[in-house]
């Protein structure tokens, strides 16, 4: 990424940010990841009306941009379970703003 | 839109917002718009790979939920002119702090 702080690549940052949160049910999966670590099936029925393949897609992409971090709980039943990087919980907060403006305004 | 503040009428209202934000460049428009009111013209060359055709959907979207507002300029040359709406206006407000992050964190 162009560390300069020049306009062109402030504004590809920006571009780059709403790319991520612009996919649909982003948000809404950082949103319910913002309090606790999830599992894939908890995440799965607080939003039903995401299929499964997508929210593998999701997570996946979420993953590999360092937002969610995915860990193997080994204890039996071994699991695994998803939580925000310190990345991911600061997008998380930023997003807030976004929910207050929408209870206010919506 | 449901005014009863339960669990299900809320994460409606976050749904809708990030259903309105996650359409593509309406952050990046409502960025622009943030500082002063723009004509259409302005807008499509601050954005070069958002085509006119795009831009002038995402502006009837915007229109259509009162995030902004396009004014006739009727002193000569006519032209139209777009701004943000309170309702607007907070939510770029808010959208800053994706932008904050966006520049700490990509």
């Amino acid at each position: 990424m162009n560390e300069t702080y020049d306009e062109e690549g402030t504004y590809n940052k920006f571009e780059e940010a709403y790319q991520i949160i612009g996919k649909k049910w982003v948000c809404l999966i950082i949103h319910y990841l913002l309090n606790e670590p999830k599992r894939f099936s908890e995440i799965n029925s607080l939003i039903p009306s995401l299929s499964k393949r997508v929210l593998t897609e999701r997570m996946k992409e979420l993953e590999d941009c360092g937002i969610i971090l995915r860990s193997v709980i080994t204890n039996r039943p071994v699991r695994s379970e998803y939580s925000l990087t310190r990345k991911g919980h600061n997008l998380g907060i930023a997003l807030q703003k976004v929910e207050s403006w929408a209870e206010k305004w919506l």
